[in-house]
């Protein structure tokens, strides 16, 4: 029986009161004087620290013990930099004693070798025992910025101390510390968790935690592969539940890439599709690369978007303010249109060359005439129309730009409006760096602003519309282990149980001799499909075992040839006869249905109109069970090909209701028999016109055999 | 009569032996001061230098005179900054004296006022009779970094001094500002134009004569319109047989951005779709923002492309490797497969643990063992089967990552294959400034590297396949002006136009009575398509005006059906008849051509399949003419829908050789009538299988009244 998730509270393990440093060392460049000097030079940290060395007495002015056992207390957090050989002993006694965390930074285990697999199969099993948790092993630590504090032998940690809101959870430690580096231009982070190994706690757990962080305004996450798909569902439920906006960046949207991740983290990477799926229905905001993420994260932390933010952009070159105005374009936002006291201000302010409908061009007065520019940006910023105010700036013009800079700080003071100035010349002069450390933390890139500012706003619609009361199946019951053996049910047996689950199915019939067909014919009446019969046949088609239109004087005739070709085709197959149906009503739209089930994520729904659609246009959606009526309906309004369900060339509207409908009873089923169906294709279904209906005309379903 | 493009030798512009300074001045802060210090001060100019100034003798150690007339000699250049004014008069005196060019850099022209528009067209004539070329006005100058000369009044011309091999041609100064400014990172520049109003020179003659000069690798434009098309055109074709690649970035692709560059420059943007079917016809490779301007240009100066490079990627962080290796894939890049010998070498040199197949990882050895990590990336570079080595460095660590910058330079000598670091910090360190001051020019994130390396070898490609011998049909014609009436053909008027040349169309008759149109179907024979005939009806099916699969024996009746829709449909409109014609064989898929004049870059021609595919998922490509029949082949091959044509779910092949022979003729067609035909609308065409042939159907001309 499948366990609800449970979260550990991580609150001792980021802010521990007591540390004991295994490995901990005076040695010059030695880990475990790295490791010390962070905690015990660059930190504040307030509490106790235990060096653990049998060969000192004293380590860095801190009295040192022999072993774990010999520590007076049983600690938050016990940080373990000693070679592989001796950490499972180690964790051991940590264990037994009743301390909370272990944060082993040593590497050569699961990522090396067998022995070293089969030593963190033990660890977790002695976590498992005694309690304690692990973090790692193979991992460069974590820091909790707000405090200072550094659990990490990193030598780059005292370099990058800025506090802030944004939490990062990592796995790998280089692209961790690639956004920590971000605070070049003034971003501020709270904790940072990399995780490595991930042999207990994972990215998950930092997620769950972070959400509950009241210092935490935003969450990033970098991943190479989920270890348990289920768990970060909960988690970023959570963060949802909250208010927090999660940020992903999913390595292995590319063979290459699934490739090389887990050849490094041994991850599964999982389907790219399916990941996007799970980040979309949970409002976890993908990102194509690092600083987007960063850049996404950033607007964040000036203000929470609704979902209708409106921009204005405030340039003081005609050329920035045309791109600029092009990049808000593409990204698809929307330019606010200036209320009639901004125009004037505007007008009054600025000169009458310069351009005061939105987009702003200042022109050179920005370098002629700052009180007009400071002016005229308060004036902007102000706009009751306004959200937002992009400020472009293409290039250090020196003492000139830091004024601009410093003006648009001093604007920043008037108004709750975010402005966000977009720096994008590769020199960072004296302006730039006014910007960022007066809390403007510049964009620099315009392209990537547009990525972003519509990301932000998009996040804005995603939780206005997102049901709270909606957990994903897998939640509930987590991913069933990979089925050993699969059987696939005949049609007739697919269709019976799919009407059991109230989805609207042909009513075939199945006939085990002519005579039979011939008599369930003449009872259906009218235009018949016959299909042959057997477990071994799935591409019926194929191989002639399929007849269309056969009136029912002719289904005796057709009996005996879909027979034989079955036969004939092949030869050792049991054949159960043949089923008979009536055909669908002609000129309706076919759609299909799909479920299989991902590896880390259970079972997802695709969903699409057949044929062209699907193959040359890859034109499907896709969606974690379950799918309410609702869902689907905006599964379907998702489809570049939805209008030809809502009506094209002439073509009636089609029952989308009842298309919608027939999706949900689908989800129904797979949710009821979750461990037991592993794949499921309905394909055609056939869809009427409004008030016609919509009817599964053909059903494969893998189950556990 | 149109006359063909010329092009004016611009040396004497860029690298001048005499310049005057209309308005030269010592007032401090002043443009006449700037301009001067600029060129006295910051440039290494060794012509002569003639200051211009009425109210003094000397300026800036130089004999000043009080006006044009008064110089000794016809100058090469005369940089004119004096009010708006007194321009007019300066360069008529200039003209008459003889001078080669003005560069004009006072505002106030065009783009202020009515006055000012009327001041730059007799700009323009006196440029047209004296022959003076004039350059702006309104705008910054323009700079040869090579020599160096600034002939600008920007005091940030002396920041922005790196000499290089990259050309740029701008519109307005700020971007083009922002592009040199790409210096920070080590880009270097040949020349800048940044060419304002444009009342003459324009960013044409610029790309024309940067694909002449022996010091420039790589052209990169950046315009907000085209002020001429063909003249582009022309440039781009000559920089494509100097072998000199021409990136652009286009202000306009959406509507906020279109209206934004039109009231900075009074540009005609045009249309983004047919800007970028000009720009990849003759190998521009088009770029989404500056940096990406800048990627591509630096991957250029480092080698020329054939088509079909291979990349290496040399990480010493597995998250960056796998990172990296995702990105590759996703651009659709190749890794290369390392040559048994690269891997031996990378075996001895690296640690076990380190990840030696394409991507390399080699671990923290980078920190550890230096000799190792530069023994590595020399392996990896020197790999026979590598084009190009990309080595992402995700963070700053100080003096380590300095070295191991210094490791890539040290590489780098030993050959040919370029190394590229991608340094995606937002902290620029030591290492950072080692690699830019050493020529191995970083990107700045592995997203841009991955979009900028793809271009790079996609022009490759272009240029492998590019048919030298082929010109635009506007470089040969130029726009005609837009028609001020038109008219439209009837179908059968149409067709037979189209007939004559070769074009294959349905042979239709057309009927004045009902008799005839029974004799006629008689004659005929078969299954009939009847359509109204009326240069007032033009959706003819609308209003009842198409019979189609008549009988012959029905035609008569069916005449007076269609002439009874018709005149009750449009009371007033006169009736010419009906059309008869055979129907088209069925089983065919239907294709459409078509033809629009674009205002900047003429004809272009549309082509796809009918219906669904363009309206839904706006599958269609465009050509200018003219278009071979090869050409016709490779736009088939650009449909996502092409499956539809070469052998879809078990239908046969189409005629693709007849289709592209069809879309051949009708280019033959336009060209032969370019300056009449307006428009033209070709669809459906009847595309049967392979061997049947193709035809049009059904043809809206609009030609000039």
């Amino acid at each position: 029986m499948f366990e609800p998730y449970r979260f550990q509270d991580l609150t001792p393990l980021f802010n521990p009161k007591s540390i004991a440093v295994v490995g901990a060392s005076e040695k010059e460049h030695s880990i475990g004087n790295h490791t010390m000097k962070n905690i015990v030079e660059h930190s504040r940290f307030a509490g106790t620290i235990y060096p653990v060395n049998p060969k000192q007495d004293m380590v860095m002015g801190h009295k040192a013990y022999p072993d774990m056992a010999s520590l007076p207390e049983a600690v938050d957090v016990v940080i373990v930099v000693v070679p592989a050989q001796f950490v499972k002993s180690t964790i051991e006694q940590a264990g037994e004693k009743g301390c909370g965390f272990a944060v082993i930074l040593t590497s050569g285990f699961s990522e090396a070798d067998d022995w070293g697999r089969a030593e963190e199969a033990a660890l977790v099993e002695i976590s498992k025992r005694t309690g304690i948790r692990i973090y790692g092993p193979n991992c460069p630590g974590l820091v909790n910025l707000n405090i200072p504090l550094g659990m990490s032998f990193s030598p780059a940690y005292k370099d990058d101390l800025v506090p802030g809101s944004v939490a990062l959870a990592t796995q790998g430690g280089g692209l961790g510390r690639n956004m920590l580096q971000h605070n070049a231009r003034g971003m501020g982070f709270s904790i940072w968790s990399s995780s490595g190994n991930e042999c207990d706690l994972q990215v998950a757990d930092f997620v769950h935690y972070m959400a509950g962080d009241p210092e935490v305004k935003v969450i990033c996450i970098l991943v190479e592969g989920f270890k348990d798909g289920p768990r970060f569902a909960a988690a970023a439920k959570r963060a949802a539940e909250m208010g927090k906006p999660v940020i992903g960046l999913k390595v292995g949207r590319s063979a290459y890439g699934a490739a090389a991740a887990q050849s490094h983290t041994a991850s599964i990477t999982g389907s790219a599709e399916v990941n996007s799926t799970v980040f979309a229905q949970l409002g976890v905001i993908e990102v194509d690369d690092l600083d987007e993420a960063m850049d996404v994260a950033m607007l964040f932390t000036r203000a929470i978007p609704r979902g209708d933010e409106k921009v204005a952009v405030f340039a003081s070159s005609g050329g920035a303010a045309s791109l600029c105005a092009d990049n808000v374009g593409t990204a698809g936002l929307t330019l606010s249109d200036f209320a009639p006291e901004t125009l004037a201000r505007l007008g009054e302010v600025l000169p009458s060359y310069a351009a005061i409908s939105n987009p702003i061009d200042t022109t050179s007065i920005s370098i002629s005439q700052p009180q007009a520019f400071l002016d005229a940006i308060i004036a902007c910023a102000n706009d009751p129309n306004t959200d937002i105010v992009l400020a472009p700036m293409p290039m250090d013009y020196g003492i000139y730009t830091a004024r601009g800079a410093q003006s648009m700080l001093e604007a920043q003071k008037t108004t709750d409006t975010p402005i966000v100035p977009i720096w994008f010349s590769e020199r960072t002069g004296e302006g730039y760096h006014t910007l960022a450390e007066g809390g403007l933390v510049p964009f620099r890139s315009l392209r990537n602003m547009g990525k972003a500012v519509r990301r932000w706003i998009d996040w804005g619609t995603w939780r206005s519309g997102f049901d709270m009361a909606w957990t994903p199946l897998i939640v509930d019951q987590g991913v069933a282990a990979p089925a050993t053996g699969t059987r696939t049910l005949t049609e007739a047996e697919g269709k019976r149980e799919l009407a059991a689950s109230g989805v609207p199915v042909t009513a075939p019939e199945v006939a085990t001799s002519a005579a039979e067909a011939g008599e369930i014919a003449a009872r259906m009446g009218g235009a018949l499909a016959m299909k042959i019969v057997s477990a071994r046949i799935t591409h019926k088609s194929d191989i002639g075992g399929v007849m269309l239109n056969v009136a029912p004087a002719d289904a005796a005739a057709a009996f005996d040839t879909i027979m034989a070709n079955a036969g004939q085709a092949v030869p050792d197959a049991p054949l159960d006869g043949v089923l008979l149906e009536p055909m669908a009503r002609p000129g309706g739209v076919e759609a299909f249905v799909g479920v299989a089930r991902d590896p880390v994520f259970g079972h997802v729904m695709t969903f699409g109109l057949g044929g062209i659609y699907v193959e040359m246009f890859k034109d499907v959606t896709r969606a974690m069970l379950p799918v309410s009526q609702a869902q689907a309906m905006e599964m379907i309004g998702r489809l570049k090909s939805a209008k030809l369900l809502t009506g094209y060339r002439g073509q009636p509207p089609r029952d989308l209701e009842a298309l919608a409908l027939l999706v949900a009873r689908v989800s129904d089923h797979v949710v009821a028999h979750a461990e037991r169906i592993e794949e499921m294709d309905i394909n055609p279904v056939w869809v009427g016109a409004e008030g016609e209906g919509a009817l599964a005309l053909d059903a494969v379903i893998v189950v556990r055999a």
